[in-house]
């Protein structure tokens, strides 16, 4: 699983989480309800709401990507309110992760991480993968499933996980 | 992010999700409930209960290492019911992972994984990892956090991350 397979594998799993939006968008739409109600939904009082969860995933992949591919991580002020304007900050998120190419990632797994909040110390960028990107990715995108699918959104695994690419018998 | 890497990282995540049960009992104890009962608690009437999750998160885990060390997986049924039950899978599962070691997983990135599910077709040891294992393990484990969590337990997101191998501004 390489640093670009990790980015990857980010990138795939928000374009299924655009997916997850259609369904609660045609479920509000088949209760007659304000779709944009979800995006202040959460599973605590004290937990971050389902915009939160998008915000955060896309955040833990915009900076994995720009960490280990040494460029700056390009601004996204957490502004969004609606599912219209989380949409567009995953497009954002998506796209900025398309300019970090296999070739960007050459020694990416020994570059120093030093985000701001780590004060000072640091991780080998694979060690940041490991230990924070994906657990943290994976963290905030399924709280954002899960709180769709606690609201009834009819969602399954395979939404989570979409496609795989098999290989036939004989290959 | 190696296979053994990601075999460790579910083992560390694990072990966090034992100390998400630690404070679970500590809750039930506070609240004079039976910690027992949040083994049957689920997000959505139609959704694995908190016991499945973990269930499912060790059952990823274990596959994962199964397929990628060329071991067999020892049989593990779906019998538990209780938090010291669910324990104890905990800890098989842990002890099945730790005998898969670097060594085993030479060229484990290229092996051939056709699990029955896939019905004769097959993914390269590496495609299993980052379409199957990763996203299916984290989604367990972050659900089976969701379920505590919603039913008051008393968790934040270093619960669910654990200790950071932090280096040194020297080093």
């Amino acid at each position: 699983m390489t640093p670009h397979d990790t980015l990857q594998l980010f990138a795939k799993t928000l374009a299924n989480l655009e997916q997850w939006m259609d369904k609660a968008q045609a479920y509000a739409k088949e209760r007659s309800f304000d779709v944009d109600v979800l995006a202040q939904a959460r599973l605590a009082p004290d937990q971050f709401t389902f915009a939160q969860q998008v915000q955060s995933a896309c955040d833990q992949a915009k900076y994995a990507a720009a960490y280990l591919g040494g460029k700056p991580a390009p601004s996204h002020p957490d502004t969004e309110k609606t599912f219209a304007e989380l949409r567009e900050r995953i497009r954002k998120c998506a796209s900025f992760l398309a300019t970090v190419q296999a070739p960007d990632l050459g020694g990416a797994e020994q570059r120093k991480v030093a985000p701001p909040w780590l004060e000072g110390r640091w991780l080998p960028g694979n060690d940041y993968l490991v230990h924070v990107a994906v657990p943290n990715f994976f963290f905030h995108a399924t709280t954002a499933y899960a709180i769709l699918r606690h609201n009834g959104v009819p969602l399954g695994k395979m939404d989570f996980i979409g496609s795989l690419p098999t290989r036939d018998a004989e290959a």
